[in-house]
C-alpha cells in the first residue's frame, strides 16, 4: 500500500534494527484518514470472504480494526490483555508473551462476544514473531468461530511471525512488508 | 443523545447501583457506526471552538475519539498506561487511580504528539470520579496547549467527575447522564 509505505519512510524513526517506530501515525499519535485508507485496503483484500466480525487487541490494533469494521457494516472485539472488574469470568483467555514490552500478558475476551457462527478477521498493527497473532487464533478456535485471516498493518518478515501463521494454514495479507532495517535504512519489499 | 440512551437501556447490563456495563457496544466489542454518530454529536457540541487535537486514553477512549477526529480531518492522540520500549524519556506523564480496576496507572504522552498550538478536545468513554480527565487536563497544562473541554460518552453524574471538571472551569458535555441506578434500573437525565 503505497500511501502507507510512503509514510513510513517519511516519519517512521528507525530505533534499531529490528523496531522501526510508528507513533505519530499509528500507535499512538493516530492518523485518522490513513487509518481509513488501510481500512478500505484490508477489505478489497479480503473481498472475496465473508465477514461477519473484526477481532483485535487493545490498544494499537483498534483504530485500523474500526475503519474495517465500519466500512464492512460489522462489530469490531478488542481482547483485553487484563480483566476489568465489569467482566464475568465466562471468558476464552490465553497468554501472549510481548518481546517489546518483555512481559506476558493474558488476552481475555468475553465469551458472548464470539460464537461459533463468526467468520472473523483478525486485524493487527505489527506482525513481527507472530505470538499475539497466535493467541488470537487461540481464541477463536476456542469460540469454534471460522478465522478468515489475519490482517496486518505492518509485517517485519525478518521475524517468524508469517511463517508461522503459514504453517498453521493462516491467509496473512500485509500492507508494508518489512525486508529489513539496516544502518539507518528502511528496505521494503 | 436518544441513539446512545436506547442502546445502553437495550444492552446496558447492571452490575451494581455504580456499575452499568456497556461492553457490547463500546468497551469490548464495539458498534461502529454507533460510535460515527457519537462523533458527530461530539463535534456538534463543540461546533463554536476550534480544534487541532483530539486526546484520549488507550483503549475504550479510542473508538469515540477516532471518529470525532476523522471528522475533525485532526489527528488523534491516545495516552499510553505504560511505557512502550519504542518511547523515548521525553514524556508527559502523570499518575491515575482506576477505582474500577483498583490499581494506579500512569499516563504517558510523548512530548512531541503535542505542543503549546495545539487547542485539544478530551474525548472518553466514561466520567464517573473525573480522576482520568483531571490527569489528561494535567498532560494538556504540561504541553502548555489549550485545552477545548471534555466530551464523555457516559457520565455518572452521581460521582464527583463533572463537579471537580466544572471546578476547574472546564467545559464537559456528554452524551448520556445516568441520574441513578437503583434495583435494576438505570434512571438518566
Amino acid at each position: 500500500m503505497q500511501q502507507l509505505l510512503d509514510r513510513m519512510k517519511k516519519d517512521g524513526i528507525i530505533i534499531d534494527d529490528n523496531i522501526l517506530k510508528v507513533d505519530t501515525f499509528l500507535n499512538h499519535k493516530v492518523d485518522p484518514k490513513l487509518m481509513k485508507k488501510i481500512g478500505q485496503e484490508f477489505i478489497n483484500r479480503f473481498k472475496d470472504s465473508y465477514i461477519t466480525k473484526i477481532l483485535t487487541i487493545e490498544s494499537s490494533g483498534i483504530s485500523p480494526a474500526l475503519f474495517t469494521a465500519y466500512d464492512l457494516d460489522v462489530d469490531m472485539v478488542f481482547a483485553r490483555k487484563k480483566k476489568s472488574l465489569t467482566m464475568s469470568d465466562d471468558v476464552y483467555q490465553t497468554e501472549v508473551f510481548s518481546y517489546t514490552k518483555k512481559e506476558t500478558n493474558n488476552l481475555i475476551v468475553s465469551k458472548n462476544l464470539i460464537n461459533s457462527d463468526d467468520n472473523v478477521l483478525v486485524i493487527d498493527d505489527f506482525l513481527a514473531n507472530g505470538e499475539a497473532a497466535k493467541s488470537l487464533a487461540n481464541i477463536i478456535e476456542q469460540a469454534g468461530a471460522n478465522l478468515i485471516g489475519f490482517g496486518i498493518v505492518i509485517e517485519k518478515t525478518f521475524q517468524s511471525g508469517r511463517e508461522k501463521l503459514n504453517h498453521e494454514g493462516y491467509r496473512v495479507e500485509s500492507l508494508a512488508r518489512i525486508k529489513s532495517i539496516e544502518k539507518g535504512n528502511v528496505y521494503f519489499y
